[in-house]
């Protein structure tokens, strides 16, 4: 079912796809753009990704029938209970944020009951940022993960679902806690071991650099004020999956020491055999 | 100028790569390939990446100007000093390892005076392998490192340099200490925190890994029999960096535990700096 009004609160590389893609594979009649920055809806106007704009929330609410918040993540639970004064009774509200159970646990203490908010989380996005980088399939074959508490609407659930489907991306549901511990593995560490090993470079160094060194530090080049919240908002599953990093380094140190080739081969083949699985 | 006879020893990915790329810009007027394995032999020949074929080392260099050993990098003295002994005098030999000090330091200790050996290591390579993923392009507009000693005769070291140059490749000249304490860092390293995060991850989370996790692991993939030979000819410049490593990521534990977002910021945006000069 295609939604009449659909509301994407800040239009950067994730909201700008979001409106791109929902435009191109008509999951919405119309959509309205939220941005506090002018040059931001300038841009998302012209690449004709909203059809409306407004630097005001509670404007570009108002007749919205989905609301999803494309904001970093230590600003979406804020924003999402300003947005509910705002908004008809019905209205169901959703996000991309990389985090969750921070999130549904500030929405839900005070949310009002005739609005529904359920989390998600599209697993894409990209070094790049801004409207100019959008793209209408940044989220196909992709998953979204969505974090619906128990008192959520099905039928609202459905809807919302259907929309990312739409989008051409697979849907899991997930609670918010299994959701952020498992990205605190699988996203979360790989950006700081990106950022942490890039951050070792010499200047003077770069020269002697291959892909190998460019593929591992890709992720180092995205925005750091995203990312610090990002880290902040699920600092226990990080710290978690820090300690069990700093584990297997220190096997392999003892390998190293020992001059021990039987055990690095198989602390190698345990890598290579989980990336192999990935299968790209 | 023109090489009369090549041979190369070890007909795999890169050493199929020097060939092809060779025999395609015309660096070489006839190619040799050397291999124990027949499998790979009949490959490197089904591909027409060699003219002819021995799996005897001493058949294979007799008639050589230039020797190129594209094999592990615990073999590669081993089968310089056992090559020396067939080679002609004035024969040039030179290697693609990954490592260079224990190399050279093995192969100086006993190669007779009429036989030159200059060190190579061209910054080009991929996690696949087999010569059928030879290609002539895997050196164009890539660094290769020599690092020749100071008795390596200048003509002999031209020749060198000319002959990777022709293959699409910038040289660039280093002592073996140097080479290989800036490849911990910027190639080692790499290998070695994309195996041990892709060693972390469960069967059951390969679902919620999108392209981050992949960029950053894509290394693990590589072959963990080249890479324990690796890690182990290159053990002390490697820990060294683990434990320049180690200490950034008790920074980053030391500011999540702090909840400091001003700390992480300036973390991940050092990591930026470098990360984005690299351009690519």
């Amino acid at each position: 079912m295609q939604i009449k009004t659909l509301t994407v609160v800040g239009v950067g590389l994730l909201g700008g796809s979001v409106a791109l893609a929902a435009r191109r594979r008509n999951a919405a009649a119309q959509i309205i753009g939220v941005d506090p920055c002018p040059g931001v809806l300038d841009r998302a106007r012209a690449r004709g990704l909203v059809d409306e704009a407004t630097p005001h929330l509670s404007e570009g609410v108002r007749q919205a029938d989905l609301v999803i918040f494309c904001t970093p993540v230590d600003r979406i639970a804020g924003q999402v209970l300003a947005a509910a004064l705002s908004c008809r009774p019905g209205t169901l509200l959703t996000d991309v944020g990389s985090t969750k159970a921070a999130i549904v646990r500030e929405v839900r203490a005070e949310l009002p009951g005739h609005i529904t908010f359920i989390g998600g989380h599209p697993l894409a996005g990209s070094e790049k940022n801004g409207p100019e980088n959008a793209s209408p399939d940044l989220f196909k074959d992709r998953l979204v993960v969505l974090t619906p508490t128990h008192d959520a609407p099905s039928a609202l659930l459905q809807r919302l679902s259907d929309f990312w489907q739409r989008l051409g991306a697979r849907v899991r549901l997930m609670s918010p806690e299994e959701h952020d511990e498992a990205l605190a593995l699988t996203s979360h560490l790989p950006h700081l071991l990106a950022s942490a090993l890039a951050g070792l470079l010499p200047p003077e160094l770069a020269e002697l650099t291959a892909t190998g060194f460019r593929d591992t530090t890709r992720l180092a080049s995205g925005l750091p004020q995203l990312w610090e919240a990002i880290f902040l908002s699920n600092r226990d599953p990080l710290l978690q999956v820090m300690e069990q990093l700093e584990s297997r380094l220190r096997l392999f140190c003892q390998a190293l020491r020992n001059g021990d080739p039987r055990e690095l081969h198989d602390l190698l083949l345990e890598g290579k055999v989980a990336r192999d699985a990935l299968n790209s």
